[in-house]
Parts: structure tokens; C-alpha cells; sequence
């Protein structure tokens, strides 16, 4: 996705230990038309795969999963990473580490929300080792539902996520994939 | 707005200890159609008051708050309640008790995001005792910005969140207001 690139260019900023920070325009500032952009992006790539809900995991997955759920007209679930008092019971719940983060969160999603009959999309910002996907993967496990896809907004092609999935044989759009970070410059993959 | 109280009456469900569950269409699974429509009356509300940026809080408030800022064509900023490796200095920090989850969440917003200059448009899903709004209006005395309004999806009116509000002279907006939720009914507000 050229615009999201370009945008990448000029906005994301390299930090030291592989770390690419896109707080401007995606998750701690987020630029709502470039989201609703990304969105018609994902359900362009996903319309022929009968989604019937997006799935995503707190807090930065929601606004690109939010705006493909509004061009796919699908409910939109977003895993929780602490329970909450109101949301204590018949759970799906998987465990995540992040090692942006270094702690391990557990996700959960309410039962009522995913049946087996589903066929789920999953949305994240980032794809590096795959870790929120794998969650979110085996909570789909848990429900029997099938998986229609994966979409990311920026995937780290070096690190083991994409290739996770692909193993599992399981559909991966990314919008924009990275192949290093050397020098504190975004080197992008080549066009397939 | 008619088509959100009954959606509540719908599909809300009225737990004990005074808890309104909407986690089916707001703040687990989200309805995107619904959001968008949100979205559009919070524009509408506050399109004569030059906001030039949205603040929430994550995660309830991002879509929400994503969806008015689409329709008022500004930024969004979702503070954070959890420090990231990425997110470490140069921060506006607040202190936030929820009295639904017991616990109390720094939130915080990276500086480069709000400047003295902008005048933000506080939106969040629930207005109950105001602990959210509180915190985002502390950080905007830090920043020294002007506050636009705030916009609510669902306001316990019986709470003092409300009051705490309109008594610093700020513009309130809520799109729902529930008076009571007495027998597990909800009760909206007559019209003003």
C-alpha cells in the first residue's frame, strides 16, 4: 500500500533494538482517513472470504480492524488483555508475550462473541514474532471457528510471524512489509 | 440519538452493582455502522467549536473517538494506561481510579501530540464518577489547551461525573443518559 509507505517514510522514526515507532498516525495518535484507507485495503483483499467478524487484540489493533469491519459490514471483536469485573466468565483465553514489552498478557474474548460457525479475519498493527496472532489462533482453536485470514498493517518480513502462518496455511495480506531496519532507515520488501 | 438507546434497551444487559454491560456492540464487540453514526452525531455536535484534535482513552474510547474524528476530519490521541518501552519519556501523566475495575491507571500522552495551541475534544463510551475525563482534563492543564467539550456515548447521569463537567464550565455532550438502572431496567433521561 503506496500511501501507508510513504507515510511509514516520513512519520515512522527508528529507534535503536529493531524498534519502529509509528505513534503519529497509528498507535498512540491515529490518522483517521489513512485508517479508513487501510480498511478499504483489507476488504479489498478479503472480500471473496465470506469473513463474518474481525478479530483484534487491545489497544493498537483497534482502529485498522474497526475501519475493514465498517468496509466489510462485520461485527468487530477485540481480544482483552486484563479482565475486567465485568467480564469475568466463559472466557476463550490464550496467553501472549510481547517482547516489545517483555511481559505475558493474557488475552481473552466472551464466548457469546465467536461461535464454530464464524469465519474470522484477524487484524493487528504489527506482525514481528506473531505472538498476538498466535493467540488469537488458538482461541479460534478453542472455538472451532475457521480462520479467513490475516491481515497486518506492517509486518517485519525477518522476523518468524509471517512465516508462522504461512505454515499453518492460513491467508496473510500485510499492507506494508519491512525487510530491515539498518541504519535507522526502513528498507520495505520488494513488490511480490 | 434514538437508534443508541435502542440498541442499550436491546441489547444491553443490567448486571448487579449498578453495572451496564454493552459489551456486544461497544466495548468488547464493536458494531462499525453503529460507530460511524456515532461518530457523525458527535460531529455534529461539536462542529462550530474548532476542535483540532480528539483525546480518549484506551481502549473503550478508541472507536468511538476514531469514528468522530473521521467524521470532524482531526487526529486522535488515546492515552495510554500502560508505559511501553517505546513510549518512555517526554510524557503527560494523570492518575485514574476506576471504580469498576478497583484499580487506579497512570495514563499518559506523549507531548509531541498535544501543544498549547490545540483545542482537544475529550471523547469516551461511559461518563459514570468521571475518573477518565478528570485524568484528560488534568493533562490538558499541563498542556495548557483548551478544551473544546466533551463527548460521551453513555452518561449515568445519577453519577457525578456529569456535574463535575459542566461545573469547569465545559460543554457536555452525551448521546445516551441513563437516570437509573433500578430493577435491572435501564431508565433514560427524559429529553432536555
Amino acid at each position: 500500500m503506496k500511501l501507508l509507505e510513504e507515510r511509514i517514510k516520513r512519520d515512522g522514526i527508528v529507534l535503536d533494538h529493531d524498534v519502529l515507532k509509528v505513534n503519529s498516525f497509528l498507535n498512540h495518535q491515529i490518522d483517521p482517513q489513512l485508517m479508513l484507507q487501510i480498511g478499504d485495503e483489507f476488504a479489498a483483499a478479503f472480500e471473496e472470504d465470506q469473513v463474518t467478524k474481525i478479530v483484534t487484540v487491545e489497544s493498537s489493533g483497534i482502529a485498522p480492524a474497526l475501519m475493514a469491519g465498517l468496509a466489510l459490514n462485520v461485527p468487530v471483536v477485540f481480544a482483552r488483555k486484563h479482565k475486567s469485573l465485568t467480564l469475568v466468565d466463559h472466557l476463550y483465553t490464550a496467553d501472549v508475550y510481547s517482547y516489545t514489552k517483555k511481559v505475558t498478557n493474557t488475552i481473552s474474548v466472551d464466548q457469546k462473541f465467536l461461535t464454530a460457525s464464524d469465519r474470522i479475519l484477524i487484524i493487528d498493527d504489527f506482525l514481528a514474532n506473531g505472538q498476538a496472532v498466535t493467540g488469537l489462533l488458538d482461541i479460534a482453536k478453542q472455538v472451532g471457528c475457521e480462520v479467513a485470514g490475516v491481515g497486518i498493517v506492517i509486518e517485519k518480513t525477518y522476523q518468524q510471524g509471517a512465516q508462522l502462518i504461512k505454515d499453518a496455511g492460513i491467508k496473510l495480506v500485510s499492507l506494508a512489509r519491512i525487510d530491515s531496519l539498518a541504519d535507522h532507515q526502513v528498507h520495505f520488501a520488494p513488490e511480490d
